[in-house]
């Protein structure tokens, strides 16, 4: 499909329009070629950014933006109940988990507490990336399998492992030849009380074309909120019925939670929760610590063992005094402050506004999100066709608005609402006034 | 072979001898069984630490242990300048790289004036394992070759990737089928002379296998001091030959500097560069940011393009601000305190004091170093034996004098000495009385 583009080739600065830039920003994107041709900035106007607090941003001439984008610092931009954590642990020590700490126990105790029970073991990692790898590999090594099932426009990560089950990739990216893809769970094409009987159907039939190929299905491995297919969280509950179809053809459910977990949905501390089931494998990262690189990998012991008494795995900086003492102020914050409450309350009024808007603006075709992450469709009202470019615009407007929020799916013309947890009623009702003004100046 | 060890599976506190322990440490292993079985402790009596300053740790009695292993924290634990860096940066901002931001430019800027020139790219990861993982993919895609030689005991992360293309992990963990073995540069066996045409020899003959079976030469991808092999620095230059011949058979060279970069040999900022070669890909890690997560992979423009031309990369923890503010105060420190230096004038000290030593213990074999990376051979003095068991004795005799140092090598029967940079003169003497006083204790 040539109009598809990638979730990393959207909202972007190119540096060949460089000269349009003050000169100020100019000479730093000069400077930026030393980084290489990957590293892309988001906006045609790129943002510098100094501080932050909360919701909010900062930049070099103190101008504040509204921050509607960033879910990894998620109790809010330095918060500093975690800043003081992390100074404090610093300057104290910091090394890695060969040595007796307690500060891992502490956590690892507190964070399996809020897992199912019979997920009761965890292991650190520094990144998203690397958890689902390891990930990948456990349930190889205790199913016997090779074969991963993911959705259409999924991105875990960029390991030259996950990279192959992470189609959202794009452009000279392989996928994985153990690689099966179900189709993105489109509750605005199939409807919700439709979708979990129709993306089971489809993960049978995935295991048995990978099956007839001679690839055994070792598991399914879902963002259960389906971030970059375009955010499709669905009604609690229609995700059982897939994990069950996975279960029942001998594979393990691996849940990513990196984007739904720590209270993001407002339903539940993770996103899998939502749908009733028990996952075999969760693995997490982003909001972990704030932006301390810090991920986890939880499992089953059972499943754990046999993939330890085989491998040793060793992990020089996951799970240190400093990510650690990062992660138990950030989970301090969200139970202290009730971030999940928040985000419950507040991402209920954001929908409701958001569907007050669409009264008035037909181009908006569909509205979804679960707590504080909201997908909203836009769409030709004449032919049904997906607004691309338009929606893209409306990124840029949001932006000279200054706030901060992008767009997702694979046509591109999803607006991807996914605030930090803190967000108040004043930021819902700043983000409405800037999208409201935005569609208007863009006649949309 | 199978009195082969592996580096993951030396150094151990066996958690079925806990009843030995006291009740304090006791509770915290049977806690620790939440981390599942993959989680070792150094030591019979594992040391649980709660503090650090410089080259020393202090466990909660306070009693105060000599730091000769941890290399991670390079400038000494808990640097004051790097702690006072980390706070201040957490406190104002820790954001990706989508947005402008100086601290990555200016540490970029000069972390590249010490590379050569033409490595003139640089690309941030959080661990040395995704640096390892990215560089590989860069190389073949750049050459089209798949395969990769290491040496014999190397090791080179923990992606499953990078897993391929460690031997030094054993147990159950398989090598990739493009992976090419080297010998391990044993100085000790075939002299400083014979090195380097000896192991480009082999590497020839590695890649004329490999290409045999169908597999197309990608590179040579080496730690310049042979760390997880047994430490073999060898004498500035050899090395030269061997990045040659990788590059005649139309290879690239990947330096991973995880443990030699950023001071570690007193001869030079990087390991490779006392080869005086220029190698195609430089990946870092461990001593980067002093502990914070942080890791690059530093990369020729046209290869780097090549790349980014196919394949968006993007790593969400990778060079955001906090990591950028510790890298660069880490730099700081190394060039203020002239820690180059420091590893040069200490490890030289070293070395001739453990020569001295030599002269009273037959069973000290070989003594090689490079700065404050250090390797010391036992064997029988009888049989020329490695003395697997006995130097595992030592080191534990070392911990109950409260110096942690380690083992490695294939047989286990090299003592590891890789000290914080900060080493001083004093605590060379008391490494050398706790080593002096362990081998007698030992009767060696």
């Amino acid at each position: 499909m040539s109009a598809k583009t990638t979730i990393l080739d959207m909202n972007r600065f190119d540096p060949s329009t460089a000269s349009s830039l003050d000169e100020h920003k100019r000479d730093m994107v000069r400077r930026r070629a030393a980084l290489g041709n990957g590293y892309r900035l988001f906006y045609r106007d790129p943002v510098e950014i100094v501080r932050g607090t909360g919701s909010h941003v900062f930049d070099e001439q103190g101008n504040d933006y509204l921050d509607a984008y960033n879910n990894v610092v998620s109790v809010g931009h330095c918060h500093p109940h975690v800043v003081e954590a992390i100074s404090r642990q610093a300057a104290l020590l910091n090394t890695h988990t060969r040595y007796l700490h307690e500060t891992i126990l502490d956590y690892s105790e507190r964070l399996l507490a809020k897992l199912p029970e019979d997920i009761d073991r965890i292991t650190y990692q520094c990144t998203g990336s690397e958890a689902n790898d390891l990930a990948i590999r456990i349930a190889r090594n205790y199913t016997g399998g090779r074969g991963i099932i993911v959705t259409n426009e999924a991105y875990h990560g960029n390991t030259d492992l996950v990279s192959g089950f992470s189609p959202s990739i794009g452009m000279g990216q392989e996928l994985s030849p153990d690689c099966g893809l179900l189709p993105t769970p489109d509750t605005h094409l199939h409807g919700d009380e439709a979708i979990g009987d129709y993306m089971a159907a489809k993960l049978n039939e995935q295991i048995a074309l990978m099956e007839a190929r001679g690839v055994k299905f070792a598991g399914l491995l879902v963002d259960s909120i389906f971030s970059s297919d375009g955010i499709f969280p669905g009604k609690p509950g229609w995700l059982k019925k897939v994990a069950d179809a996975a279960h029942a053809a001998g594979g393990l459910y691996i849940a990513d939670e990196v984007q739904p977990g720590f209270c993001r949905t407002g339903d539940a501390f993770w996103g899998f929760e939502r749908h009733g089931f028990v996952p075999d494998i969760v693995t997490m990262g982003k909001p972990m610590a704030n932006g301390i690189a810090c991920s986890a990998t939880a499992v089953r012991h059972d499943i754990l063992d046999a993939f330890t008494a085989r491998i040793p795995y060793f992990n020089t900086f996951a799970g240190n005094p400093v990510a650690m003492a990062a992660a138990s102020a950030t989970l301090d914050v969200m139970e202290n402050e009730d971030l999940m409450g928040n985000a419950r309350r507040i991402g209920a009024m954001f929908v409701s506004q958001l569907e007050g808007l669409a009264v008035e603006h037909p181009c908006i075709a569909d509205i979804r999100g679960a707590g504080l992450y909201i997908g909203v469709d836009f769409d030709d009202p004449a032919t049904g066709d997906p607004m691309s470019v338009e929606t893209l615009e409306l990124i840029e407007h949001m932006r000279r608005r200054r706030v901060l929020t992008s767009n997702c799916g694979s046509f591109g013309n999803i607006l991807k609402i996914r605030t930090p947890l803190v967000f108040s009623a004043a930021d819902v009702d700043r983000y409405m006034t800037a999208l409201a003004d935005s569609l208007d100046a863009l006649g949309l």
